[in-house]
């Protein structure tokens, strides 16, 4: 007799969404054997429900989301904001229901309360796909390095600013120029403020810093600098260096008055060229970790893309449900 | 009231055993805190209790090992070669106590036997410190990637051949010099015949291997050929085609006969300047691990050393007390 089916609610039906509708269904069987019981897609919560979703069944799409997230037995929230998706995953975790987010923003701001609601519930809160798609990083430094002490974390981890910088660099393109063409091949979006001013890798440095230390780290803690000041003359006077320009994110401990303190930063940084960050290509992100005792780790790839995400949010999916009683 | 300390029986003080328990001691706070409860190290099993270790205290030392398994909550198993480890760890795993290991040889030779006795028990079994110290490639292949479908993995995962293999490459060293440097320096043994041959890589390719795809892999299966046949002429030729040598370790899935198989092979091979393998230097390790959703991902890290196998280690034996009951 096979076990009961899980029933998992999904929220959002935009590119990640829909790379985990289809997923989930084209590997039911792989999914079932790593979870050791089969997961049964029960909805898929969307603004507009007579809008089609690629590869997504009309019949699963639902604008009754309280309804679905009071359904399920495991919540997967990828609609993105903070509201309706806080509401609702504190509406899941209340009820004990397990949630996999792949909400940046949503956890660079509110994480520690919906934590604190998380653990007062025994219920799991998972969010690898928030944090540079499928480079397992949360993984590594939530898990992997539960035994060591980590001393800084640095990398490249926006895959937008990356990819004009690259263009810059290596093929000569004027940086207004590189923008532009991020632009239109879709690598930036529409408002790329959130990319170009650094808000974007400040969010997953902030998640990062917070899980490595476990102390409080906030997005208004973050010395933050964008590339979008950048001129072709500071790309001229790098390259005349020898260096190359990359937008870095790092976190690192400190003691101020006897405090122990995490720093947390985002800014251009002009770095030799056999620097693991410098080496970056494109829109690939790299994170490099320092701990006591394992030393030097580098995890590199896309860290973006809808596949690449859901990959992440299926992780985390087994993850949760295996740890369900 | 703080709950009873968890009774850590540490089988072995060799290297990684001292630095285990070493770190154990000096990072009780931090590795209460990570489990939610204190680990008490019960003892040291050694085979002669009157040598002195660096760094553990003499009154932990004990050659009654049975017994000390038998008093454990969690055993960590750091003592290598086949038996007596097997039939302790098998011991351990029957009375429903959680496993830690760093044997690579063991778990690449009868790691199937034991997970059946370690599921028939409901206890873990976890070796991450088998495979490349603390670069946390089986945390990525067993869990972060559950949720994906790996299609290969290859890497450089032997430190003390890749250290010859640079020697060469990059400093024009003679082959038969590098070799004899890199025993002098310690990064090869007195029997240098496990690395050279590629009897190292084999066990560890053979570990993930199994762990990626689920499926019966032996170290007969392997395709090996190590790097002691090769001559000044093959390094002069690969580098006069712009190409490095390095020793890969490979993996992938095949179809043969209808039936799903995987392949694995240990060989040297020239690589293009570029490609990620042929970029690790000395004695760091890499695993590019390609699959459907996530894409590629690179793992990159020190592979070796008693502190970096212990980072590892301690990571699992959080692990495995998080997941007790």
């Amino acid at each position: 007799m096979s076990p009961q089916p899980l029933r998992v609610a999904l929220l959002g039906a935009g590119t990640v969404g829909a790379a985990t509708a289809r997923l989930l269904q084209g590997r039911a069987d792989l999914l079932a054997a790593r979870c050791g019981r089969p997961l049964e897609l029960a909805g898929v919560a969307v603004r507009d429900a007579s809008r089609p979703r690629d590869g997504v069944d009309p019949q699963l799409l639902t604008t009754d989301v309280e309804a679905l997230v009071d359904g399920a037995d495991v919540v997967v929230e990828v609609m993105g904001g903070i509201e309706p998706a806080r509401t609702l995953i504190e509406r899941a975790l209340r009820r004990g229901v397990p949630v996999v987010t792949a909400n940046k923003q949503l956890i660079a701001q509110r994480g520690p309360e919906l934590h604190a609601v998380a653990d007062g519930a025994g219920a799991g809160l998972h969010y690898e796909g928030a944090v540079m798609a499928a480079v397992p990083v949360m993984a590594v430094v939530r898990e992997s390095l539960a035994g060591d002490e980590i001393t800084s974390i640095s990398g490249v981890v926006n895959g937008s600013t990356n990819y004009v910088l690259d263009l810059v660099a290596r093929k000569g393109v004027p940086f207004q120029d590189a923008v532009r063409q991020a632009g239109e091949l879709g690598y930036l979006e529409a408002d790329p403020t959130e990319d170009l001013e650094g808000l974007d890798a400040a969010a997953k440095i902030v998640i990062l810093a917070r899980t490595a230390w476990d102390l409080p780290v906030a997005l208004e803690d973050v010395q933050r600098q964008g590339i979008s000041r950048l001129t072709d003359a500071d790309f001229r006077q790098a390259a005349a260096h020898g260096t190359v320009v990359k937008l870095v994110a790092s976190a690192w401990r400190s003691r101020a008055g006897g405090l122990d303190r995490v720093e947390v930063a985002v800014r251009p940084v002009a770095l030799p060229q056999d620097d693991p960050l410098a080496q970056v290509r494109e829109s690939v992100n790299v994170v490099v970790i320092e701990a006591r005792s394992a030393g030097t780790l580098r995890l590199q790839g896309a860290g973006a893309g809808g596949d690449e995400t859901a990959s992440a949010v299926l992780g985390d999916l087994v993850r949760a449900v295996r740890s369900l009683p």
